[in-house]
């Protein structure tokens, strides 16, 4: 299979971790006989100082020709401290997610045994966890009418969900626990809101299509509280726009640091694979930012094309690099080894992989 | 001050617990030379069983007539597997709350010393938490209006916040700022949400009233993760109805038990004190229920009425009963004290006040 993969790597570190997924994939390539087609194109910060817009016209239609989009990090200083900019380094992902229909956010949770002490959870608590978020990205509060009367004394949102938004991403998640520990939570409020009660009658229905999976229902204040108490409880979790930016983001503590977390957003006929850090303008090339979590969202994308020994291989890899302390100091202070040393380390025990 | 107190003990553990809390306020009485006049009432599933109704009219009426309400606890299994039921024990307290007009929902979120353990949260994280929600209880999307297109197939919820709405619990969070290490964090989605814009927009204007305070935002995605990251950073929050439901759900895991997790609701008229537990109908008349909860929220009715020495009272014999592990079974395996022993300790403490 010869994957076209469009390269975005994006401001801030985004270029120096990217480059390291790059490797990594160069290394499958080289051990597993399989061929890909990297195109680079600008995207953020670096694509206004060039083109004058975050997502110029040249980067979606590689992105569009493109099996899938490897993404590095987006945003600036400069725009953030300019209440004046008009166009802004972000508007650059939202915009393409939008124009690539990218529907579903997928986010794994792991504790990782070497980062346990890392975590402001409790070892016990934390341990063997090990589950993953798929929240609906394109519909809910967040892209609802918004209104403000006109003397700017009432404003509302409006949460709006149809059965099909609803669907197709139901449909990718009970996938996914097939495959998993075949346990599905959704996550909703179903006994005070009408649109999760609607998500509760399409999700019911799509399970019956999926007898293997155990599905169960939770509120999203109660999943507030068990993420924390126990993590170790959920396989897949379900949920709508708002509640998976909340529950994905509490999430993210638990594996005691956010430069291994990477997340993947797939639609119809596109996917787009990030690390879900910034980026991190202070680290920028001074060889320190931590390039694992760009790493893993290569791994997810070669899962998502179904090169599951290829994922592994790169997964196992980035366990050998935690477990022998070869890490970013971000995870072990004075560490010695810098991003590209990682990177190398990784891409090397992929190629030579036992 | 003779402060008149309706004891609404409703269901399961309720009654038990209540009385541990009005032991303490007779402890009160008889220490401080105050004079309380309390009168009982059914709520809950007791209500429906002798009345026919959750809330009736006379327990209704005695609350208006009352400076503040002592709530137990309310909810019985035989009403919640049984789906025809046409009225529910917890339609009691909806409709109290709605009846009495409380608006804002408050939650002190504490670490204990002598209970670090019990948390899943590390005890360096978790030292010397004390901070306070303030959640906006009668609007936003869980009263706005509901639909369900005719086929079934679209629903939608109308998040919906009047200048009024956010003006009045605003000006309870900045005075309780006022009176504390004078932070206040409003919790939003402001770079999402129109209703959040408004929120940010009123409460930003009611700060210049308080200079003495600090004001910060923080979107609640980013809340989810910094409650348990470093929730000692916190000190008042004040957030809107779904917000602080999720948030403070989650805060509620930092102490460890939720068997000491008091909370108030207040209206411009009336004030209602409570556990945040439930009615825990297995433990019901085995003396095992843990008062705590209750009892503190017997002290943030005094506090509430300006009673600061009374309450600081009731708070320390509370301290002493955690510290000599004068505490239920909840807390302390094989421990020989009952709901009773642990509510005449503390009684006994805040008489024998040092
Ligand atoms: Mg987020
Ligand atoms: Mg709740």
């Amino acid at each position: 299979m010869a994957l076209k993969i469009a390269l975005l790597p994006g401001d801030g570190v985004g270029p120096e971790v990217l480059a390291q997924a790059v490797k990594c994939l160069e290394a499958v390539e080289e051990t597993f006989n399989q061929h890909f087609i990297f195109k680079e194109a600008p995207v953020g910060a670096i694509a206004i100082d060039k083109k004058g817009t975050p997502l110029p016209d040249a980067t979606l239609k590689l992105c569009k020709e493109s099996d899938a989009v490897l993404f590095g990090a987006i945003g600036d200083p400069k725009y953030d401290n300019d209440p004046d900019a008009k166009v802004r380094p972000e508007q650059g992902l939202l915009q393409l997610r939008k124009e690539l229909g990218l529907f579903a956010n997928i986010r794994p949770v792991l504790s990782h045994p070497t980062l346990l002490d890392k975590s402001p959870l409790k070892k016990k608590v934390i341990n063997g966890t090990d589950f993953v978020i798929y929240r609906e990205l394109t519909g809910g509060i967040y892209f609802g009418e918004k209104k403000l009367n006109d003397d700017g004394t009432k404003a509302s949102d409006l949460c709006e969900y149809t059965e099909d938004e609803i669907s197709r991403i139901a449909h990718l998640a009970f996938k996914a626990a097939k495959g998993r520990k075949k346990k599905l939570t959704l996550i909703d409020k179903a006994n005070v809101l009408e649109s999760s009660r609607l998500w509760r009658k399409v999700v019911t229905k799509i399970g019956e299509s999926y007898p293997e999976v155990a599905l169960d229902f939770m509120f999203v204040d109660n999943a507030a509280m068990q993420i924390i108490l126990n993590p170790k409880q959920f396989d897949v979790i379900l949920t709508e726009n708002m509640f998976g930016d909340i529950i994905s983001d509490e999430g993210s503590v638990i594996g005691g640091s956010i430069g291994l977390l990477a997340s993947a957003s797939i639609g119809e006929e596109n996917a787009l694979f990030e690390p879900i850090h910034g980026s991190y303008p202070q680290a920028k090339g001074k060889n320190i930012a931590n390039p694992i979590a760009s790493i893993l969202s290569a791994a997810m994308l070669l899962e998502h094309f179904g090169l599951t020994e290829e994922a592994w291989a790169v997964k196992k890899a980035v366990d050998k690099s935690l477990k022998k302390g070869v890490v970013t100091p971000d995870l072990k202070e004075n560490s010695q080894y810098g991003t590209n040393q990682v990177g190398d380390f990784i891409a090397h025990n992929i190629v030579d992989i036992e």
